[in-house]
């Protein structure tokens, strides 16, 4: 895996979006990468918890890098598309988005995230969201 | 409209996300709203191009609005979930994202979004992004 | 179109379950396909409407046949995913499924459809169900 | 959890679709349900496999059913929306759906779904599809 990790962590410096949002890539493993985000007001909706679109953008991200682990080589991975169903408000002080791969074939593979929300230091978390995802492997 | 629209632009200027990212609230009509984003270095993946992640946060934030328009008073709304296809990848100087209700029910509203991108000050665009979603009307 | 069409006629021919519902395939199009299909206990939910199993059978296979005319020569299509949004019950005596390619890629067809109820003879219809879909372009 | 799997019963012979299809159902747990359908020619799409509409039926209801187990006293559910990914041609003797809670709210419960395809007495599968689906509890 070190030369994929190696990969992917030059292809997250590269994601302006990650740096943004105070996004790290935490940990890549064969078909399941994890990306996480503290709590920031520049990230929130109106009501001051995390924009969905904040949350999106790392679940999208771990599951693309997941499905990165399991593409040929000499490929990349764009998003064809997403779905995301918010569960709950997204509350907390942390926000950890667990990507896997469910399936890769030789054009596709497809993915399933979560995202958790931690509170300061306690262990304990709430999934606030999960995404159903389909990645195209392109000639890099 | 005119108090719809305040109330939309108050909640716009609430979402820190909105500003992070450089998106501006073009446009409030009934069941439609328009959402723009400039390019930026800050908003991209790992090839250059926007992320989807910033993408699908202005159609989120527009689809929202649109339904928010539809909403009984003492009403917010909160998305309940989305699907977005990426068309093509996210090329251009601006991006506008469109969100229409499809149907405004007492506890549901369904809208579909579009992003188009826009290069310069040329008149056409492409669509690079397209989404179904719901939102829920909760007291506010 | 006449080659296309009479592929997608022999096509749909061939599909056990369009017989097995009812579902009759009324237009082809270039990029547009109609389907529509009788109402019937058969096809039911628990209440008595038509079941979305039966509702996301027919935009399907709507959207499918519609991204086949965009389709290379001698390639078939598959549907990669779909996300269907119900807007209301699906009550009435004849449902009409209508599927629209949005973007038609090398690899992957995007597709919208809906299905509108209609009563009796009355030409009034309400969409009941909206559809995202993907599509697979793959060698016959 | 007697009472709700009498109603759960109740409920699944009065839709027609389920006979239509062929489909039992299989297990009532408290948040998951199974439902089973054999291979049948009549649910076939072109090429003879099982049609997208088929699966997404059983799967739709069985994840529907997980939903009303946690639905309060008095409530039915309805869907509101889901997404589907056929990971691979639809292809076996029998489908077997599960569907799972994954939240259960005062409005809307989440859950996701898979469809597993066996041949003969073979007790391994392969997942065909998985989905992501809401439901919204209504008053009975």
């Amino acid at each position: 895996m070190q030369n994929t990790e190696d990969r992917i962590r030059a292809s997250f410096v590269a994601q302006g979006l990650m740096t943004t949002i105070g996004a790290k890539l935490d940990r890549v493993a064969d078909g399941e990468v994890q990306i996480s985000m503290p709590f920031s007001k520049s990230l929130s909706q109106q009501q001051g918890f995390v924009h969905a679109g904040a949350i999106t953008s790392i679940v999208d991200s771990a599951c693309g890098y997941a499905a990165l682990t399991k593409a040929p080589a000499g490929f990349e991975v764009v998003t064809a598309e997403f779905k995301v169903n918010l569960l709950r408000p997204a509350i907390g002080t942390r926000f950890v988005a667990i990507g896997k791969v469910q399936n890769a074939g030789k054009l596709l593979t497809v993915c399933t995230g979560e995202v958790r929300a931690f509170k300061d230091n306690d262990e304990s978390f709430k999934v606030v969201a999960i995404m159903q995802a389909t990645f195209v492997n392109v000639s890099a």
